[in-house]
């Protein structure tokens, strides 16, 4: 069988070629497939299961605090998007542009969004009158195009999905607080339902995103040391509401200008979840997300009894979990090593012997872990099963991190460790643009983030040698 | 209040002005909002709303026929629209293209997908090789572009959210029965949801799908006789197939070509969900999409235990419906009257005397009809009144179909039928183009769709007069 060759051959070891691992899990645990759309990737089933299990579970916490959903246009003409300068500046050379409609040539370009603000502000000047009108607190699922030069399934893509929130609040304290209120939604995602451990701080005027007085991130350590940004959170002051004349009637009666916040997480976050977690036999699934939870493969499955056994316990299991029994013909080693490529957390093998002493056999993604558990008690064993299997995950993805967190009190040393390592290095920065692209010319690493838990490295700026007191966290990312 | 202002201002009564009654309602209930980018529509909270529960509703039936969610690149290289003859013809003149990526000419132009036909088939010839790998029952939810010249919200716009499912099997027959499944499926949907009678049948030649063998639809009929196209399903046979050279090794061992099916269902059907229920206090919502089935409006508010009895109540409820409780400054009145607006289906008063007698006051949407309820059997009568409301929705737009059903035995009758009433016009046909068009032309209609329930009004074509076995259904459409 064709499918069969597919999964035979083996994916190339991660040491051997980590770029070529990943690409090769993408592939064969068939979340992505190519398209003769440069950049753009199909998300096939698994995948996009997967995101649906991320969206439902991001959703719901939006909406717990107060988010509603909307949908606003693709296209953005090209005056909108210029009335803000900085946010022009840092989209229009990286946007997809429609010249014509049908046969007839548009008297406006629109570009295809790359985000949202520009819509989300003439919205608004529409919507507010009155401090009775805020907050509002939006957010929108959408994909969004950005015209990037090299691509890579997820990490890096022309098109990608995500959601964008875009709030706007009566005082500068509550948007504040909004933009640190989401970014911990973030944090809690990623560590508790994601299992990954994620650093959360400011970004550097440098990073910041374009149009932003600031912008928070929570990034996460991939296997290789690489870091990679899996979730940002804006705050915009007043300066969008200026640019397209937002204002509003203050509890004083007087005119007064709102103050904006956005967030975001995109597909990027499967990139992080397959380069977190992930080993040598394919994908390996946190359970909040797995589109299967847990596989069944009956053994000797001719035999009388087994099947209506696998069936029983499939239909039982069901009722709390997201099951799939595999009753192909393929043999339990070839199917052992599919749901192996494909993350599924919790195999449960079930034989003739294993019905006969009323128990099976449930063995973990993570570390092929066996128990041998009475069939009368798998509601129990399940959950706690899974439970050690997410702290493991978490642990697993933390200790790499720890292992590759470094820090430098002197330039020399931040390039000594940047050449001989990836990972994190702690550094303390005088805050100028010219010592952090000296870091990056020198040692190639960029700022990740200025983290909300600082410590002292020491008291002097690692390149320039001038006081300090700011601990940015630098390193090479996705 | 700027807000109360707003509601103040009745909308116009549908017999004075159907158009602008329907467009009132689109802004007055906040389901829309204008934007600088022509023809296409912002949805807010409230529309979006409804089109979440929608969304969910029909993503459970697809899946329920074992339909997987995927998500295809959002657009489309001119070379791989135009391999399908017919389908290029259809929609080329109506796409939007992208010329410029960034500050860079592109060496080939790419559409905005106006339906992802060519997409899929791409896809499927990467994937399918054998019997095996088939069939591929897909679904997509995402927005297209279809570069409309006149646009009305939800009706017709530029863009526009839908869900497009695209299948494949190894036979006709499957594939014929997979068509014809999905619209069942809309058909159940539209009828038991949101309680909108359809009729079902297949499109003439002249009004299929472009590249499409056979196309199926259901029509609903609006307030003002005219028909809305609410959801259609197309069979493909095998043309797409052999245009994109998706081929299968058969279980006979030889190369064969697989058959296809689409089928889609958009946001225009909250275009009918309005004009099929609405009225001229506002919109009429079925409870399954309603995002609000229940609104709690206390009354004498800041009498004591008033806040106290609704906070319990919205708290009991809220277990077993989508509720709200309204406890903003806004007088009961002005709050009955939005609630009306927003098509809220029940509303429950409770004011002082209510909670010392154990009751509450249960109104109807619909009518206004009042139900005196003891507090400990709302949990009971909730469901029994709602029902009785669906039926009466139900009900209430048969009836408008009804008697807005007319048949005609010759040209001359139709013409009259046509010019004095809007509605559905039964008459036989032949079959021909020519004379499709010449109803278009003398009468203003055009063929709707073939019934499948047939019926004979004659035994000659109602234009040429020469032999007709097929009753079609005539009229004017959105």
């Amino acid at each position: 069988m064709a499918d069969q060759k597919k999964m035979v051959e083996a994916i190339t070891p991660m040491d051997e070629d980590f770029a070529k691992w990943y690409t090769d899990i993408v592939k064969k645990a068939e979340l992505v497939d190519y398209s003769s759309v440069r950049g753009c990737m199909i998300i096939r089933p698994y995948g996009y299961a997967i995101w649906e299990n991320i969206q439902r579970i991001l959703d719901g916490m939006f909406k717990a605090c107060g988010h509603e959903n909307v949908y606003l246009p693709l296209f953005i003409p090209e005056s909108l998007l210029q009335k803000e300068k900085d946010h022009v500046e840092g989209f229009a050379p990286e946007v997809a542009w429609v010249t014509h409609g049908g046969s007839d040539k548009l008297t406006e370009r629109l570009c295809v969004r790359p985000t949202s603000e520009t819509l989300f502000c003439e919205h608004y000047a529409h919507i507010i009158n009155s401090y009775r009108d805020l907050p509002k607190l939006y957010n929108q699922w959408c994909s969004v195009v950005r015209w990037e030069k090299t691509t890579r399934p997820f990490l890096r893509t022309m098109e990608f999905l995500w959601q964008e929130g875009h709030t706007i609040h009566e005082t500068r304290e509550e948007a504040e607080a909004e933009t640190r209120q989401m970014l911990d939604v973030y944090a809690d995602f990623a560590q508790n339902h994601l299992a990954i451990p994620v650093l959360k701080g400011q970004k550097t005027e440098k990073e910041k995103f374009a149009g932003a007085v600031s912008t928070y991130t929570i990034e996460a350590m991939m296997h290789d040391g690489k870091a990679l940004q899996s979730g940002t959170s804006h705050y915009f002051g007043d300066g969008f509401a200026k640019a397209f004349d937002i204002s509003f009637q203050g509890r004083d009666n007087t005119r007064q200008f709102p103050h904006q916040t956005s967030w975001g997480m995109s597909t990027r976050i499967l990139g992080a979840i397959i380069m977190t977690h992930g080993d040598d036999n394919g994908l390996v699934l946190p359970p909040d997300i797995a589109p299967i939870q847990l596989v069944i493969v009956p053994v000797a499955m001719h035999k009388e009894g087994v099947m209506e056994a696998a069936t029983a316990l499939r239909n039982r299991l069901s009722a709390g979990w997201r099951v799939k029994l595999d009753d192909s013909d393929n043999s339990p080693g070839w199917k052992y090593a599919e749901y192996e490529m494909k993350g599924v957390p919790l195999r449960l093998e079930l034989g003739p012997r294993d019905i006969q002493e009323g128990q099976c056999v449930l063995v973990r993604r993570d570390n092929r872990e066996k128990y041998f558990v009475p069939l009368d008690e798998l509601d129990q064993k399940i959950p706690e099963i899974l439970r050690l299997y997410q702290d493991a995950l978490f642990e697993k993805a933390a200790a790499n991190r720890k292992r590759r967190t470094f820090q430098a009190a002197s330039m020399e040393e931040l390039c000594g460790i940047a050449s001989e390592n990836s990972g994190y290095i702690k550094a303390m920065w005088c805050g100028s643009l010219a010592c952090e692209e000296a870091l990056k010319e020198k040692a190639g690493v960029s700022s990740r983030c200025i983290p909300f838990e600082q410590e002292t490295i020491s008291d002097r700026c690692v390149c320039c040698g001038k006081p300090a007191s700011q601990m940015v966290v630098w390193g090479k990312a996705y």
